[in-house]
């Protein structure tokens, strides 16, 4: 397995495109996205559990019903989330984007990310559908990954290369955050595409499991998005014997389908609205992986670690804290604690209590841009790793004035 | 029932000190504070239901096992938590109260709260103790609540006076915050004093009781506390009838105490470290009191919601957003939202879509110190109100860096 260049038309039959249609008031940042597959794909989705749902995710949800799609469509800008028209607008876009393709609009995949409530004009998308659709190409990915960004600072993609059956396949993968996130089932807008010949089922068998050690394992800042998706379109141009069932291909693309996921994932955490460094709690020696998740995204999400991570400042007691309050069982007398990153590790808690450390070894380790909390439980051999940020002045710039 | 000055001390046989022993760096701010009854009280307390407790509590619970207590004493600077002698430490604060006060040291509630880990040395509670005790009295309320304060930025302190039984009652408390507060079957600090009369069963019912509506509804930063606690003392010098059941003066004695902690909660909420303004979500509508309560605290617990409190931005597609993921049972299409404040009060969103409305005025009503978020789920006669505050550049700036 090697990571290649190409993101979401890295895979072969796959092209992008991304152009600014004037749904975003920034007159340069583009804000429309498309993503096409030369054939019918098979594809899966998870979507968010917020019980207020966009209305692209309804649409889609729709479109997927019978396990193919072949092209993406998504705006930023505008989350098509609360309005009266929300579906028809959604619909809309897909009818827009198979005119536009060639395809039935029952085929294209809908998405729609920004502010909530303001209605989203069709307009814009229909003015612009027909240039962002001659501008697909093989190199397209990367507009594509910058159209669908909204807080982001940094575009997040990825392509692997791989083997299934003696064939190269690859799989991409295009996403964006950065704030609003703290995924239930589901995540913020990531879209997948690989030529691997994989069947629907097996295909969202391998999404749904992943994502519970993934995207489910991300928090910015514990609100779980109205908006969640993650997709992937299989399109099978990579000729190898479909896989149909779990047996050693389904093994090998879950493992690409997981390394892609992973990468996103620490991307994401790591650009995390006003971050300014990336947080990797693992979790190891628990009695059960349930209580390893569950510790390893409480200490994640607390703000108070988090506010101490921007400060770096060694402030082991919240992080216990957090372990105590997560819900799982353990037993706070056994629990070490740990800072790692590229400038050294430091060991600041043993069986629950503090123990001497260097104050400016600690200070050195967490002035790095990546950060490892490492939380050993001594209750077991089960473990779980779950990616954050710090808590900084910017989450709160961006977030305080976000609509102007 | 009228409000009346003196805090802890309001209440007859009740006397009160704070001074600076030196647990604290700063060398003026105090530190140590003393709570005493003249007589013998029936005492009742709730506690953290965070794993990782502070030892103080576990002594707490200890000496409150024969329902009665005579003193309080509590140190800020420390929380007397994760450390290997924390037990030792916290009996030996009981010991030095119990012995300057003359008093079984089982008849002291200790408590303690700042930063978590580093060892609390006795050394500065032994040395200024006997000082500590001479200097209690009837104003010392003000000095205590001084003491017990950490980032807190203003005391929090109240006094009533109300009628058991054609006795003149009196019911005072103080009140600690101001991050790591999300309390969870108990709170941050609060020390209730009472001359009423009632049994330790009752006084316990009472405080189990009235907590599901006022401190388990405040949330500061989704942190709950190792060190949480609310103690009331009530050593009937009131000369009332006691209360040993569910009567006429159970219900008043009830509302005081709903008075003192509802008081003490906006405070807390008004006052949560880096905030500027106090929100307080009132859901009405609800099908039933829990999803009410589940609701109003996923909305105040929302850190978009909060920034955009901070912003004076009505982004309520934030508030809809909470509501979606709260996991409590909502049909978002007859939800309304409005915002409330001295300014006026605006109707943003109705059957869970936006409405037009004027930006300006919005902005005017977000703008004042006291803001309601009104949210009716339009789907029964359940409600629900809980207390937070905005997020803030200095919450970030206090709890980057917040041992130093």
């Amino acid at each position: 397995m090697k990571t290649i260049s190409g993101g979401v038309c890295a895979a072969k039959g796959f092209t992008a495109a991304g152009v600014h249609c004037g749904i975003r008031k920034s007159r340069t940042k583009k804000d429309l996205a498309l993503i096409y597959s030369q054939v019918p794909a098979n594809a899966a989705a998870v979507y968010t559990t917020n019980l207020v749902k966009g209305a692209p995710l309804t649409v889609t949800k729709e479109n997927l019903a019978d396990g193919k799609a072949q092209a993406v469509i998504c705006n930023s800008g505008n989350a098509n989330t609360c309005n009266a028209d929300g579906l028809e607008i959604a619909r809309g876009m897909c009818d827009l984007a198979g005119k536009a393709l060639g395809i039935s609009p029952k085929d294209v995949v809908a998405a729609s990310t920004g502010v909530i409530g303001p209605p989203l004009s069709l307009d814009p998308v229909a003015a612009h559908i027909d240039a962002l659709a001659a501008q697909l190409s093989q190199t397209g990915s990367a507009d594509a990954c910058e159209a669908i960004m909204t807080t982001d600072t940094q575009p997040k993609e990825i392509a692997l290369e791989f083997e299934l059956g003696g064939k190269t396949c690859r799989m991409g993968g295009i996403a964006k955050g950065s704030g609003m996130i703290h995924p239930n089932m589901a995540t913020m807008l990531v879209f997948i595409t690989t030529d691997a010949a994989i069947s629907t089922p097996m295909l969202q068998k391998a999404l749904s499991g992943d994502i519970q050690n993934t995207f489910n394992m991300v928090s910015v800042d514990g609100d779980t998005s109205t908006n969640d998706m993650v997709t992937i379109l299989a399109n099978g141009l990579a000729g190898n014997p479909e896989i149909t069932e779990e047996n050693e291909d389904f093994a090998a693309f879950m493992q690409a389908l997981n390394t892609v996921n992973v990468y996103l994932c620490r991307r994401l955490a790591g650009d995390g609205e006003g971050a300014t460094k990336l947080l990797e709690c693992k979790v190891t020696g628990a009695a059960d992986e349930a209580a390893a998740k569950t510790i390893a995204k409480s200490v994640i999400c607390s703000s108070l670690t988090k506010a101490a991570m921007f400060g770096a400042d060694a402030n082991w007691g919240r992080v216990l804290c957090a372990i105590g309050y997560s819900g799982a069982p353990v037993d706070v007398n056994k629990v070490a604690v740990a800072f790692r990153s590229p400038a050294g590790t430091i060991a600041v808690c043993e069986n629950g209590a503090g123990i001497p450390f260097s104050e400016e070894l600690a200070k050195q380790i967490l002035l790095e841009k990546e950060i490892e909390i490492l939380v050993d439980l001594g209750d077991g051999s089960a473990d779980a790793t779950a990616w954050g940020c710090d808590l900084t002045y910017d989450y709160v710039k961006i977030n305080g004035d976000y609509r102007t």
